[in-house]
């Protein structure tokens, strides 16, 4: 797939990409093309991909790439449609590329596209309040009402009976329909990404970007980054109260229930009909499996199996931690 | 009392409400009619009330409601002027009904009635910002100040001598004097209430509002959200520190000290001269009391009566709680 | 130094402060007059300053203010030159003369001396979105850009290549070079200062200011507190993430990393190269060393040491921690 939100600067020549990463004696035929970089499942022929880590293992060995990123000890489990370029520092390097591809994806500025939204298409579509502003590649279905101040920036597209509080600021982010996002969210900006470095920090590049499915509602003052390689996503028919965070590259199944200031850190993965309670906190790159319960407060560490319920921190079975702590 | 803020599409006959409610075979005058939906304290004759846990049991004796919505085992406590209507669900039925009395409660959309303050009777009365919007029933004391872009909704009444900050929202509240509102708050929207659906989850009304009390600050980028059934309500001379989230139908006492980023769960009853401390959470429907000290970042999962000092999750006595993890 | 941003009230007579704090007889020549208040360090000749714990005794030593409020314990560490002012609470007198030299330092009124940006000498030197306001004493570097109805209140001062977000709120800040606000901030006001009274709480000034240094990046929707006599200090380098709270007076190093929804309390101080797990909670008035690491949802209620790496709550070796919760 094509990214719709970010330009592509490519193709670039191979060449050009072991430069940048200062891969000076290489063997490769330096003048193929690359049309693009993604992560190793979606990746296709012409373009580039990453592997960083033991357990994509599996993925690797059918990528379709035709270059990827990578360590000498990883490259070996690589097909041979894919050659293999050995860099100190996967993730650094696929960085680097990632920003020549898409130089947009790395700050969000403002969004200098903006119309006054009585100066666009949606003029006589919506109800709208005062002071709205609109960016380039917006798209509103029927029925949705957007309330003052807010401001849909560029790379939105939102579905039918969207009801869209005041003061949100919203990019990058597909809102399918009956969704209900509240007062002072921002949705879409990119996450708390980067390579700490002594002088200054390297943001790294979000690419991806924020799904809401049908039929969910966004609580008051809440975040939710978009993704950095991958997308965010909250599932069908899942509710999440105020002042809550999600991090970049997370997913929430569907019918899930967050209380208030629960913070979810980044690409974590959350099943169905999952019930947070209020404060919780869920580590980064953790799966939580489906009818699972954590209770308010708990402190989630390690990876919580279908239908377990949980509390304290680390969380741990609820019945076993009330017992404990009577 | 004649709800304050939601128009009531009252009255219903009984007999359009037992068939609301798929009641088919009951044995009432259907001519009977109903004027409004209220709790067991407050309803009065010829209204509906609803009575759900046998923690009302005293209350529902002396109810003066002409119906009530309950259970089967429960129906018998009721007094002889008020008929049982026997329901599966005590809180569905609740819900749809005053959802009938009150449609414009269970969404919040964006308030369409302001207009800019320039162009209100409140043009000369107060201090005020840029790109300030003013809702329809709205009053403002004497020398009050409301900074730029905010948003006072319809259904907001503020005292003398209050300081509203900007990019603040404001809805269905009843603001005492000499009151603070700091920045980016969002006020006396609906609460986090609904009834899960694996298609689609079902909001409850909110009819209730919050109610601020003399001499009370509230920090920035703090959410309280008005009552569903009952009120919301910070008690005098109480300060709250910033990022706090206050659920719906809480009551906090007068003189008390709330720091940054505390949760207070739904329907619960924290006293006078309470001191909670940064990130501390309480669970939902819990009674705090008096001169309670919560340390920060504890959660609090029980009752706490007058005068005890907890600390830890679940919060104990903070001795105990200190001589254990020293 | 001048206070930069507050205008000084005075030189007042000490006999005016001796009758503000109700001291009637007092053997001090009467007409000597009073320039400034200040702390111990910074305090100089014909300026009052504030000493009220042991703590400060080495300081104390050597201040050069001619005049002092303490206590009849410590007053005998001042050296001849400074006059002991004996007090009762030494934080409440500070607090009421203090008031009356910075009288503007008390409440965060909005900013009434605000343009149109357009209507100001930045209108063609930065980049900028729609509805941007811009107070008086404030002064912006070169190639900066800022976001829709973001709002640089009174006495800002921005370095060269700053991205601040939309919808900011922000004043009595020095942000330095490189830095990027994200959207939905409130920076540099008053923290949350006070004196509990029964009837109405006092209010401490807040004559402080906020200093974010060259390279930091603050996430959306966080808050940061300008100091209160002393400053709020984010070091070179060091990034927050979204949701934040700081409170006043907090002083954080260099290189350090923040996670999402992360509260210090009010006059902690935080090393170089720290790092902050998401929603940790740090008390007040404490001294996190250099190179520490706090796991995620810990709890910090005493000092950590250089090197330290901590988890729990209360926060303890992260090693132990992780034994003793397998």
């Amino acid at each position: 797939m094509v990214n719709p939100f970010f330009k592509n600067n490519g193709p670039f020549k191979i060449s050009y990409i072991l430069r940048l990463l200062n891969l000076t004696k290489y063997d490769i035929d330096e003048s193929l093309g690359v049309t693009d970089i993604k992560d190793l499942y979606t990746s296709n022929i012409n373009e580039i991909t990453f592997f960083h880590s033991k357990k994509y293992k599996d993925i690797a060995k059918s990528t379709k790439a035709s270059f990827c990123l990578t360590t000498e000890n990883l490259k070996n489990e690589l097909p041979k449609n894919c050659i293999p370029i050995v860099v100190n520092n996967v993730l650094v390097a696929t960085s680097l590329v990632t920003a020549k591809f898409y130089p947009e994806s790395i700050n969000d500025s403002f969004d200098e596209t903006v119309f006054e939204i009585k100066d666009t298409k949606f003029r006589d579509k919506i109800k709208f309040g005062k002071n709205i502003l609109i960016g380039e590649n917006v798209k509103i279905g029927n029925n949705c009402t957007i309330g003052h101040n807010t401001i849909i920036e560029k790379n939105v597209s939102i579905g039918d009976n969207c009801l869209i509080g005041s003061n949100c600021i919203i990019r990058n982010s597909f809102i399918k329909n009956n969704v209900k996002i509240l007062d002072n969210c921002v949705l879409g900006k990119h996450g708390f990404g980067f390579f700490p470095n002594d002088k200054k920090n390297i943001r790294y590049p979000h690419i991806g970007f924020l799904i809401i499915e049908d039929n969910c509602e966004i609580g008051s003052g809440s975040t939710i980054d978009r993704g950095s390689m991958s997308n965010t996503v909250i599932g069908k028919n899942t509710f999440l109260d105020n002042q809550i965070h999600i991090a970049h590259n997370v997913k929430i199944g569907e019918n899930s229930i967050i209380a208030g200031q629960v913070g979810i850190a980044g690409s974590s993965i959350i099943g169905n009909n999952v019930k947070i309670g209020g404060q919780a906190g869920i580590s980064g790159h953790l799966k939580i499996g489906n009818n699972v319960e954590i209770a308010g407060g708990s402190g989630v560490i390690k990876n919580i199996s279908d239908n377990s319920k949980v509390m304290g921190y680390p969380a741990k079975n609820i019945r076993d931690f009330l017992k404990e702590n009577k």
